[in-house]
Order: structure tokens, then C-alpha cells, then sequence
């Protein structure tokens, strides 16, 4: 019942989205300097009006992200600030969001504790993480522990829209109505502190169905440049906006254009926040899975916390990697994580076929051919009773891909039960909503043996009671890493794996 | 008498185009099948506000550009106007204010007169005016006749004011203040029908001098990307914005950017209004030049009479061309007109150096180290009495540069007297601003050759009775060209020149 309770208290994504896209249109992100007295600076912006929220944190010098109340107080604040005075530099002059809080003469009184407390905008290196798990007394701590230090924070995911904002603005100088979201790890519920920041534009409302054509007679028609192809018209954006961005953007740096892949897109840093930026262009199937993975993060608690550990375990042991290559990504490890979460009788998540059964009307959605229709209301999902541990999950999680049967098998959460590959591929996980497709089609032989050979390794060394009891339980002096600790040092897997042959 | 009054009647540039420029803002252009129904036209479009103005052209179909009275109609109408349905196409959403008139049902009754009248927006072609000149009676007659052909109409002027708005309303998207101006021909009084529309882009207003910096305390500053230079800005800004115009701006075609020129610009064709564009970027010494011969050209009507005969005249014998190369430039004859004019006695109009002499404080400007500072105030000027006619001041011209010392002296309106040349150039015209720089130094010596060697010839032709005197005035036949008629034939020349040798 608590868990019903939960989640019919959930909000939906969209819900969550337009709620944090609002405040970010009424936020502003101000560089200064470390030393800023925190009341002073308090005093100087209120005069603008109510401030809402605000916070302090570090990414090449001190910034502050501020929440004002109601735009007026933005549009005042925006419209006292200054121009730099540059006499040996030249600037662009492009006007944001993006200022620097300027201090005049030393009047100005550092702060006591010589300045302010900084929110964490990345997490804490993979061996201090041992360390802390090492501390923890349970698997089940631990592995809660992983997600409490990994997963976004609520300041962390405010500047994220934020950056989402200041990006539509310089999208919107020519497309009025459009719209910047991001999706991904983002805002699935899976995102780790630190991951990069996936962004789509929508210009859908404009360019599509059009209510106000008249039945006869005359009328009136804008006259728009025509392009071979939706493909077309969406580089065509992304490259204008990609050099606008390059060329204007203040903080952005390291504008790549990547115009000609499958998804179009165009990737830069954001220095101010520190993200890594992926923009691409109506790109709403990837809005719909995006959904799809929050919803199944919300139904069940331990659907995020197996997906944090086992996305963790898989980077420490460079199964996954920042730069594209052969190897496993991601989301494909985070849909094998609920396929296996589908698997377990009874099923801790249902099926994606189940949920599209319980959607209302208006939740059809069909975009470009694919039926990416699911039910929207929470509360309509009826979940088993399934009281396995998070121990017991990790444990079988390895088993079960220590044995799944690659070599003749598809991975379908549409399903919820694996099927006859279609095609040749060492790993094949079918495309949630463009089901033709095989979502880990980059993943090479070798790559999918080195996943199953530390599956089969982390599965062998959670049965060992050396392994799998707390030692050294002493706080005050360094603990030896055990249990998920154990599985996190590579050094550790591998020495298993030496020991074993 | 009346020429001073005349010239006190005179709005100063600056009146002019901030008069166009607001009508700019309150026009739209729209395409429209020929056929369309004038009355029924103009009855669909009141319906949202008054119409100041409106006309018809040509170009590569039908045109009408439409003033409101005000500013909110045109808000209202565009808010009306669809998005196009495109089955089979797709297109870039960009609204603008080039819209295009459907007509659903074949219900409206095309005109009577079967179509609009419509408005010229170019010449007619040599040969015509060849011929209609040859029909004037007196030499005179036929100046102010080819000038009133080829002068730029109300209408014209207007198109081009509605270009640089539209274009505006691309560059305002990232800089709201910036303000695009036409410059050169198509506002210096010297704009043949057809030329091309050279703009410039001024964002000044904000990335200058900054009134709001406080003298202590905290204040704001926009972070704005930094650039190498001025000129690394402007590359900057004109690079972006021929990006939106090519993939965004509907009925630009031919995007081209010439970052690299001394005066970096982007050149495209504006369909619609058939106008070959070059935007120029904070080029405000150019938008000086075109102040002075607009002050020039309404001193005394002669000189624009005279520039226009000279222009014409040397088009036509190839002396200018419209692309460029070694030969002289419509700009560098236009100086050697108003030189050769200083040079007349009494003066018919005054030196440069005189008109900074006559300036107001207020009309001080120094750009980039350079004195541009002259009057504005017309009414100061004084002009001595000279009453040579225009037949005269034309045979003169020809003389006067069939025998100036070209080899040794410099042209210099700043002083209104041959300067000696500073430099080895076959031409030498001093920059009127930029005293220090060469206005020809593309001319090579077979292109001064070939001029000089015109002018001899027509200032010959023009002495003798059988071209100065008017032949076979019958209005029914074809006339034999005669007077200036003549030296605007090429084979009529060419032919002289073989005769003499
Ligand atoms: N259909 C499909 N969608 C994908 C694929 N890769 C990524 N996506 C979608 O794009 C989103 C962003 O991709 P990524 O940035 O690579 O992955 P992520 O989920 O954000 O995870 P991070 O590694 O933390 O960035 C994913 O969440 C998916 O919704 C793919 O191969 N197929
Ligand atoms: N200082 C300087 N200004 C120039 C030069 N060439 C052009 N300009 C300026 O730029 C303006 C536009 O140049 P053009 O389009 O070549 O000439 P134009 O006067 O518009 O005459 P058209 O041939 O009818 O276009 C001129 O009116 C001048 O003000 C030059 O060589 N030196
Ligand atoms: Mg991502
Ligand atoms: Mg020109």
C-alpha cells in the first residue's frame, strides 16, 4: 500500500518538466566572485524583487543560480545591468541570462566563514565512494548509499533546466514558440551528478497541422524556405543555432556540429555549469523513452537503485565509457536492468505491451509510424507483490546475465520475455518504440564477453562470505572495502578472476 | 532665390531615413497572383487596420507592398496569417513579413483590367532610352529626361527601405537595438532604378560606451564572448547572420560571405524586390560618404542631373561594369564630377574642407581617427552665383578631363583643387574621409586610357553640328539619335574614334 500511496503521489515527467521550466524562465546565473558577501549580495538583487530560491556552487570560479519570484524582477534586473567597459577588448554584444556580479572599491565586507557554502555539482571520485561504502553495514546500505551519493541533486537538476533555458532563448530569437527540453539521464531518474546534459529543440508547434486555414476566399500565408526533408529542416536549424551558439553564446565553448549522424545534433560545454551538452532537434521518440524510464524509476523504488549500482559497477570496470566506441551504453544497460526486473516472478515492473494496454485516448502517440503510446496515470499500473532484497537483486542480476542466452536471444521490454533475434548481432536489445531496431547494435563481441565474464565474476564473489560480510568495522581507521565496495575495485574482480583459472 | 529655397525645403538624410524607415516597420510585402482583385485585395486587408499605401510590381511575379497606418494591424494580420500545408514539403518555420495571398475558390472576380498597374522597379533598356531621348528638343532636355528614367521612384525607395526592415528583423533576434541602413546609391540621390542595395548593420548602441556603470558598490555586468578585434566581431556577426538569412530567410538566394574583403559583407539576392544585397557590418565611414553626396546632390540640381548623364554614359560604353575589376568605380566618377564641378567658375558647389568649417559642434564626427565632420544644416551653405547650363557643364566635363594632368595630380574634393599624387597609381582620388587612401586604386592605366580617350571623343562629338542639333523630329517615325542620344551609342563613338585617326 505504501508503495501505491508513493506512487500516486508521484508527478508525471511532463508534470516535473513544466514545473522546473518555469522557474529556470525566472532565473538568472551570476558569476562571482568567491568572496561575495552572501547578505550583500542578497541586499543588491532583492531590490529587483522577492527572491525564490537561490544557491551558491563552483565550476571554474563561483557562480550563483537565482530564482526570483515573478519575471518583472528578471526584466528589471536585466535591464540595469551593464554592458562590460572593455578598452582593449572587442565582444560580442549578445545580451543573456549569464552575468557577473562586479564589486567596486573594497567596501565591501568578505564573508565571515570567507565565503558561501557551495552545492556539490559533481560526485564524489570512485574511491572515496568505496571508502563510504566500505562504512555501510548492509549490501541493502549500500547499494541506497550508491544512489544517495550519485543521484542528481534538486540544485543540480534546477541548473540543468536553467542551461536548458538560456539555450532557448537563443533558439527562440527566431523560432518564438519553440521549445528546449532535455531528456535522458537528466531527467529519467537515472542521471548521476556529472553526466551530460541531453537537450532537444521543438518547433513542432509551428511547423506542423494548421488550425487557422480558412474554408475559402482569401487569405494570408507566411512564405517559408523549403527544404528536401524533415532531415533537412532540422540540420538546418541545429547548424544556424550550432554557429549562434559558437558564435554568441557566452560560456560555450567547443561547438562541435554533428549534423550528418542518424540524430543530428550539435554537442558543446557549457562552462558555467560544467555540462556537457547535446543538442539535437525534434527529436521526440527519445522524449518518449525518456518517459518510459522515469515511469518505470518511479513505480518501484528498488528500479533506480539496482540501475545506479549496476551503471556504476559497469563504468568502474570500463564496460561503459564516456566516448562513443563498440561498447555497451548506458541506456542499454539500464533497459537490460529492466528487462531482468521484468523477468523476476512475480515481475517487479510490467511490460511496456501492458502499459500501452492500460493508456487513455489521449494517451496515443504515434510519431513518425511508431505506436510509442503508454499510459500516462500512475495509478492505473497494478504492481505484483514482489519483496525481494536489493542484495538478492544485484546477486541474480549477474546470474541472470551470466547465463541469458546471447547468442540466440533479443532483449525486448515490450515483451517482458526474450525472443528469437532477428538479426546477427552479439547483443541484440530490441528498440523499445522503433522496434525494428537494435538499441546496442554498436556492441562488438568482445565487449559483450568482457560484460559476461564480470557478471559471472561479481555473481561469484557476492556468494563468498569474505566478500559478502562487513569487515574491519571500525570507524576509525580505514575500513577494507566489502560487499558492493568489493565490486567497484577493479583490481579486486580482476584478482578473482586470476584466482579462478 | 529659389535654389536656396529649395535647399532650406530639404530634410537632411538622416530626416529621410528615420521617415522611411519608421514606414518600413509598418509594411508588409506580399506575393499575389496577378489576377488578383484589387478591391477585394484591399477590403481583406483593411480588416485589420487603415492602409497609408500600397502598390503593385513585378518581379518574377506579383508584389504588393502594403503600408498600415499603424503598427498594430500589422501585428493583427500577421497573427492571422497561416502557417503554409505542406503535404510532400518541408520548410523551415521561420515567420517573417513576406507573406503570400491564397486565394481558396475560384468565387473572386479577377479585375476588369485583368490585373494591377504596376509599378517599375527597373530601367527601361539603353536602346529605349536611346530613342526617347532622341525625341527631346534640346540637350538640356534630354539630361533632366534620362535622369527622371533613371532615377530610383517612391516606390523603389520605399522596397528597399522594407528590405533592410526585414533583413532588421533577422539581425534583431540577437541584437534588438541594432538598426539596418541602406547606404550608398539607393539613398545618396545617385540610385539608378535596378541598383544594387548596400546596407549596413549597426550594432553600436550597445556594445559602446556604457552610461550605466555605477562609481562603487555591486552592480552586473552581461558576460559577452570575447573577439580578437573589432573587425574579428563584425566577421562574427555578419557570418551568423548570413547563416540565418541563407537557411532561413525566405526569397534569399545566393548566399555569399565575404568575411575577408578590408570591409567584410555577406551578398545575397533578395527575390521578391529583385535587389542584389550587400550587408556591410559598423561600416559607418561609408554611411558618411553617402551623407556628403546626398548634401552634394540636393545643393544644386545640376550635380545630380550631371552624375547621372556621366554614370549612364559611362556604363554604356563599358567604361563601369557591375562586376568588379580593374576599372573605375560608379563612386569614383561620382567624385570626379563634384571635383570637376568645385572646379568651375565660380564653384558651383563648395569643397569639403569648406563645409567642415561651416559645422556646428553637434555635427562633429571622428570615426576611427577620422575627421568625417561636416554641416548639416543646408541653409548655412552659401553657394555663389554660377548659371552655366547643364548642355555646357557636360561639354565641359568631357574637356576638362580629356586634358587633366592625370599623371601628376591627385582629386581631391576636401580641397576642391588637383593635389600632387602621393603615391605611383594611374588614377589617384582622394578618400574624402579617409584623406590617406586612394578611392581608385584598382584602376589600371588602360582603363584611365580608355576613359580619357572617351571623353576627348565625346567632347568632339558633342562640338559638331550634326550630333548637337536635333534630327528627324517627326514623332510618328523613328527618330535619328541625336545630342546626348549619340553619345550613348557605342558603335556611334567607336566609329568617331576610327574616323579621327
Ligand atoms: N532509441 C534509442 N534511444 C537512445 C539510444 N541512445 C540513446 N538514446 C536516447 O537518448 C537519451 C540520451 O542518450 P545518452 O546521453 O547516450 O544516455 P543517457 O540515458 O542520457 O545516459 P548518460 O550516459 O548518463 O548520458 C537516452 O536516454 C535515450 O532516451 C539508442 O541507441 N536508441
Ligand atoms: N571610401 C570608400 N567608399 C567606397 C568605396 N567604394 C564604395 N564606397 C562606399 O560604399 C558605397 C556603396 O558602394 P557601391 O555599391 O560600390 O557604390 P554605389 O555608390 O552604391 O553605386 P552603385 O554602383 O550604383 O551601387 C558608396 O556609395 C560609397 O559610400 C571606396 O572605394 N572607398
Ligand atoms: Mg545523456
Ligand atoms: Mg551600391
Amino acid at each position: 500500500v505504501a508503495v501505491k500511496e508513493e506512487r500516486e503521489g508521484c508527478k508525471s515527467l511532463y508534470g516535473v518538466q513544466a514545473e522546473r521550466q518555469e522557474q529556470a524562465e525566472r532565473s538568472v546565473l551570476i558569476s562571482c566572485h568567491s568572496r561575495t558577501n552572501e547578505k550583500n549580495f542578497l541586499k543588491y538583487l532583492s531590490r529587483h524583487g522577492d527572491i525564490n530560491k537561490y544557491f551558491f556552487y563552483e565550476s571554474y570560479g563561483m557562480y550563483a543560480v537565482v530564482e526570483f519570484a515573478n519575471r518583472e524582477s528578471l526584466a528589471s534586473l536585466l535591464e540595469e545591468a551593464a554592458i562590460p567597459s572593455t578598452s582593449h577588448e572587442s565582444m560580442v554584444p549578445f545580451k543573456s541570462r549569464l552575468l557577473t556580479l562586479r564589486n567596486l572599491g573594497s567596501a565591501d565586507v568578505p564573508n565571515q566563514q570567507s565565503g558561501q557554502q557551495c552545492q556539490p555539482q559533481t560526485t564524489i571520485p570512485i574511491n572515496e565512494l568505496i571508502q563510504r561504502l566500505a562504512r555501510e553495514e548492509t549490501i541493502e546500505q549500500q547499494i541506497t548509499s550508491l544512489t544517495d551519493v550519485y543521484q542528481l541533486t534538486e540544485e543540480n537538476s534546477r541548473l540543468r533546466f536553467l542551461v536548458c533555458s538560456l539555450l532557448k532563448d537563443i533558439a527562440a530569437a527566431y523560432f518564438p514558440e519553440c521549445t528546449i527540453n532535455p531528456f535522458g539521464s537528466s531527467v529519467n531518474g537515472f542521471g548521476k551528478l556529472g553526466c551530460d546534459l541531453d537537450m532537444f529543440l521543438d518547433v513542432d508547434d509551428i511547423s506542423g497541422r494548421n488550425a487557422k486555414m480558412p474554408k475559402s476566399g482569401l487569405w494570408l500565408e507566411y512564405q517559408m524556405k523549403r527544404a528536401s526533408s524533415e532531415r533537412a529542416v532540422t540540420q538546418s536549424l541545429l547548424s544556424v543555432i550550432g554557429d549562434c551558439v559558437d558564435q554568441f553564446g557566452p560560456g560555450c565553448v567547443g561547438v562541435q556540429k554533428i549534423l550528418n549522424a542518424r540524430c543530428p545534433l550539435v554537442r558543446f560545454a557549457h562552462q558555467p555549469s560544467g555540462f556537457q551538452c547535446d543538442l539535437t532537434a525534434n527529436n521526440r521518440v527519445a522524449m518518449k523513452s525518456t518517459e518510459l524510464l522515469y515511469l518505470y524509476g518511479e513505480l518501484d523504488p528498488r528500479v533506480r537503485h539496482l540501475v545506479f549500482t549496476v551503471r556504476c559497477w559497469a563504468r568502474a570496470h570500463g564496460i561503459t565509457s564516456s566516448i562513443p566506441g563498440a561498447w555497451i551504453t548506458n541506456f542499454s544497460l539500464t533497459v537490460m536492468v529492466l528487462f531482468f526486473l521484468q523477468r523476476r516472478s512475480p515481475p517487479i515492473i510490467p511490460t511496456l505491451d501492458h502499459l500501452r494496454d492500460l493508456a487513455d485516448p489521449r494517451d496515443k502517440s504515434v510519431i513518425e509510424g511508431n505506436d510509442c503510446t503508454f499510459v500516462s496515470d500512475f495509478s492505473k499500473i497494478q504492481l505484483l507483490s514482489n519483496t525481494e532484497t536489493l542484495e538478492k537483486l544485484l546477486c541474480e542480476f549477474f546470474e541472470f546475465y551470466s547465463t541469458f542466452a546471447f547468442n540466440r536471444m533479443s532483449i525486448s521490454i515490450r515483451k517482458g520475455k526474450e525472443q528469437n533475434k532477428p538479426e546477427v548481432a552479439p547483443l541484440h536489445i530490441q528498440n523499445p518504440f522503433e522496434t525494428s531496431l537494435n538499441v546496442s547494435k554498436n556492441v562488438n563481441a568482445t565487449q559483450l564477453d568482457r560484460f559476461v565474464a564480470l557478471c559471472q565474476e561479481s555473481s561469484w564473489l557476492l556468494q563468498q562470505s569474505d566478500t559478502n560480510t562487513p569487515r574491519g568495522g571500525n570507524a576509525e581507521k580505514a575500513t577494507t572495502p566489502w560487499g558492493l565496495a568489493t565490486l567497484l575495485m577493479p583490481s579486486q574482480v580482476a584478482g578473482i578472476k586470476g584466482r579462478k583459472k
